[in-house]
């Protein structure tokens, strides 16, 4: 069997995620290419061992550009904050390598825009790409997306879509990465609204048109992380809500916070349909809420789909009938599906222009709560496409 | 239209929820007779005097004795104490009054079966009667047992049945007649266990043939009513558990207490057949839960249907689709089909005979907890079917 | 006990919900004034005759300008269609006539001044008005104002509010009044959108400013109610969708639709607090969802709270623990608050101001789907506060 | 870092989730001990090399005897069907190999004896055993025992457990092991019901008593598996029902079945005591319902605690806030806890004692449903204590 030898770029949460799912999944999958951990790569070389050790990885490194240059890696898997991940997609993509990269695809749309050329010009010489939105990955959500392109829930009306997180409720917590702007690039909008926006599009085939936005943010000064009284000024959105139309004829709300006081992890989606309706909470990821409005009326109702049958997406990879799987499974069944697709020389999704597209939602609902308008979303150049 | 003139005995809990019932039913319903709430009868003058105005009725007497007796009466509405039942039944009857009569039916067998045999007595001379086994009329009830005699279910091999209360966890709640085996017949068991008996059998079309039980009392002595120090000791149940089996082979667990601490009227049934399961939560009266097995395996699913639509049962007289009705809903019904049937001359269910048959599992559990042993439920006397 | 003597106008579906809050008020509580149900009005004397036997009116009338008209009515009821309000108020008020109005208070905003104008006036003669959004009185609406009031849940940063149903998805319902602007004013924003927009103000204590929103109508012909072959156009939303700011600082999204399969009459409401959150759904009327972010944080949770306990909001009137109640409960509950205002010679909420601003955020939000832009919400005129 | 090395006997269902555990433990967790998965066997050789290959295991063996008598091998855990636990655990022991033996622990209670014997024995000499009730390491079941020990429902009252299946409903469902008494032992009642009594036991700290118990086995004759038209004899129960006393006084309702049509792995308890509650299902394994009767009267409810917290039993190890884990990972905090057992020189839980304990309440439901009467739970041999 071949092997398909990784490299990753980053060792913090994503890259735990990433290591779970590159350790399991020839386990759990039968597969024409084998996953090898061949090296991870960290700014700090001692946290980069440790790393390497924890996680699985067979050798560090200290700089990326180094794993992009070695002839025995073939995938480059970023899992570094936003701001870094064009300049390591495109260098790897260049050098021949099939890149994985986290979401959201970069922090602007100049450097989306350059990763989808990247991506498109390597896609001509065999040189496979993915961006890692991994909910797409969770078997109630494909079930979800199948009863939906199936046609069993008729023309979409209405998409209901939340991602509802509490961390930083507290004032007192301070001042990560994740909160200034020049590291992430946007705050909830991009961290968890980007889930929700491909999500929605993904399951309902089609793509959000225009919007108009409101952001905020309740918590403007926190403490600096090295625990200096000094504080910081939180520089992106702490919440981000707006409304959308799709060209499929649906109107759509969308909310992404990180003030949801107890929602810990609440991706939410809901979509109404002319003859019925799907909604899936991430907190009970392994259900799906279907209403079939064709059975009779006295027995029409949501139900609640158990999806840990054998024969629901993924499934029969893992356990019994009624064995719940988590949220490290998605990572698992996203890197499953990257190889093969590689393996089979096809191209894997999302592909870099559908996170592109996102790029362009995010980046007309900032344009839209900046200036108090609805926004049109632009459109994707023809190569990118 | 004729008139259907009432005389209510007991007027705390139960005759609260009549009235509501009695006032409401001709406003709800078209029925050929309408309910006219003559006369109310409690012990105590002032405060039968203070019931009536309260809950509507047109007059009061202090003697269920001289309401019986009154020409101008067609039923009689049972809402006392399970010890004065037979009596009062008893002496209606042989008025030939109609009889509405709360349940259990009586606290022993012995009284059951006079009373069963009473009103096959009066059956032939035209004169209904009726145990008021309220869940019956809960809409999502009625549709359940639809499901399962249409054989949605297919056949039943468990049943899953509780009833849960938690008004006495406190010991220092006092010594009210419902702990007091002379007044009451039973604790938990005959109260509230009596309604998953008779539910269970409704719902099925069996009956219960055998069970193994047990019963407890937890909190033994409680203060007396009236404020003094003195202690007295709690002679009925706190709980009763049994196992049983059912004339159409499912076997069954069965449960109430009064000790369920933060289960405020869980009466609680699932079956489980060899087609699909159906359950029912009184918590959330206006929600069924069914299991279709004959739907694709990848969409089968327990579908939460609100019975809150114009083609549920008894739902048409209320309001539009997605409105919940409340408890006392399941009394209007009761009162309503009890119209219905005097009017149409016809027996309305369930009769004395079922009640009856209820209080023989109830006996057979007593009996079963007493002995340890398993306890065959004793036949009905043929008079009394 | 003195009596206060009601003459109704409109018997549909209200006029329904009314007459059961009417018959049931003193029956279940204790108040100073006795209900009497002297008259209703339709413009139809068979069917106003009809509805009188069937509701229980002592009499009726064709014109509500003779209701208005006699001396032995004290109040007036109005649950006429929208554009009927402001004629109706006006006059019972000029009357001396205490009235409820049925919400939205009017179909326009230069009405609905009016009325807020008339019912300021006639204050000043001790007359009443009250508008009628019943959900008000949901008791675990109230116990989430309660809890909000309390400062339970810090302060409020975000709003949730839907209010789903979805009665005429078939493109071949007919096109009732409901569905004609000058009949109904607008569509499910007026009907059910204004609503929610009163419950969020409500339970928050706050006011929305501004809005960004969006309506649509899917299907824009549809059958005419004679059932002739002809199609008629509807001329309201089907679907109204808007962000909002209010003046406490939160940020919100709301929906209202009668698009949304499978929902009957989901009006459900989540706030989110610097200290807690609530959530309510109406599918669930009797429960109230409550996370406390100052219990330990190993058991913190989103509490279900059956609603249903003596010490909860109007509920010692009612049953024992644990027994639900259902939507006309919220009517007699409006009621109930009413006739105590009136007694004790105060006024009752929410007053036609109050009704006034839900009218005012109603116009922005139609001014704003029609601009494509972010609309300020009127201020009331200091006469109408 | 040591290491720990380990030969699996066994590689169906129960060999494929200790594989994964025994793969991510040292990914997950800091220990002091390094597992190393040196061998697995099975009887066929071409089998076992493939799952040697598929589950990660260095080397394949036919014989676990083999594998026992190597030097290198520090730990055997046994995941074959319950007639082989008790010679090869006596065989590992006597070798002083450590010992994790799936459940039940044995099929008999004679085998178990002398496995807790024999556990007992190598004790002394530092050698651990431990019996794999994994859902003992669920997060939420660890959260449920802690509020338990820590008063916080007050004593046990009730205990209502479940543990449904439906895996063969359908009557064409052929013969496998599981149904057969000579391999399984017995049906639903070791494999599922032991798990309920393991777990209600482990989380009261109280012991079954007394049972009264009924079996049933719905369909008796089944296809045998290798497709032959000839079908064989179902010897164990399809269900197992009990009624139990525990000798913290509390009552108790258990069931088992693999017939509860629409119920996949339906693992539930419930616990009701004199202040609080508590209740689990598995389904929904991320969660706890928590009822807190010591809270203001108005705020109780059961609360729906998302045990997926840093600061909740083994989350630390895994994702942040609101990320659900699966089924498997009570498996890796199995093997955790074991690990770190043998690191320090403890003794793991569940000892074989535990086991055997939980062997002799299966031993009383059978012997009760054999007789149909109330049977005494059998004590312990002092030895085996």
């Amino acid at each position: 069997m071949g092997q398909l030898r990784v490299g990753m770029v980053g060792h913090a949460f994503m890259g735990a995620a990433h290591s779970q799912a590159w350790r399991t999944v020839n386990h759990a999958f039968d597969l024409p290419l084998s996953a090898r951990m061949s090296v991870v790569a960290g700014r700090d070389d001692q946290r980069a061992a440790t790393a390497a050790a924890k996680l699985g990885w067979e050798s560090h490194a200290t700089d990326w550009r180094d794993v992009v240059a070695r002839d025995d890696i073939d995938l480059i898997d970023i899992c570094t904050p936003g701001d870094t991940h064009a300049e390591i997609a495109i260098a790897a993509l260049a050098a021949g390598k099939h890149v994985l990269c986290e979401k959201p695809l970069a922090n602007t749309v100049a450097e989306a825009r350059d990763m989808a050329a990247a991506a498109a010009a390597a896609q001509s010489r065999g040189i496979r790409s993915m961006c890692a939105f991994n909910y797409r990955r969770v078997p109630a959500v494909e079930l979800m997306r199948r009863l939906v392109a199936a046609g069993r829930i008729g023309t979409v009306r209405h998409i209901r879509a939340v991602y509802l997180q509490d961390w930083i409720v507290d004032p007192e917590f301070p001042l990560v990465w994740r909160l200034r702007k020049d590291v992430a690039g946007s705050g909830a909008l991009g961290d968890i609204g980007a889930h929700i926006v491909d999500l929605t599009q993904f399951i309902t085939g089609t793509h959000i048109t225009a919007v108009t936005a409101l952001t905020e943010t309740f918590v403007r000064e926190r403490p600096l992380l090295n625990g200096s009284k000094t504080s910081g000024e939180v520089t992106v959105d702490d919440a981000a809500l707006f409304l959308a139309r799709l060209d499929g004829g649906a109107v759509a709300t969308y909310e992404a916070t990180r003030f949801a006081t107890g929602r810990k992890n609440g991706l939410r989606v809901e979509l109404n349909g002319s003859l019925g309706s799907v909604a899936f909470d991430f907190e009970r990821m392994n259900e799906l809420e279907f209403y079939d409005g064709a059975l009779p009326s006295t027995e029409q109702g949501f139900s609640r789909i158990l999806v840990t049958e054998p024969d629901h997406p993924y499934l029969s990879a893992w356990w019994p009938p009624g064995h719940p799987i988590g949220y490290e499974h998605s990572f698992t069944h996203e890197v499953r599906d990257l190889i093969a697709a590689i393996a089979a020389g096809e191209d894997p999704a999302p592909s870099f222009a559908d996170a592109l597209q996102v790029q362009l939602v995010l980046d007309a609902v900032e344009r839209s709560a900046a200036s108090a308008a609805w926004v049109q979303v632009e459109p994707q150049l023809a190569a990118a496409v």
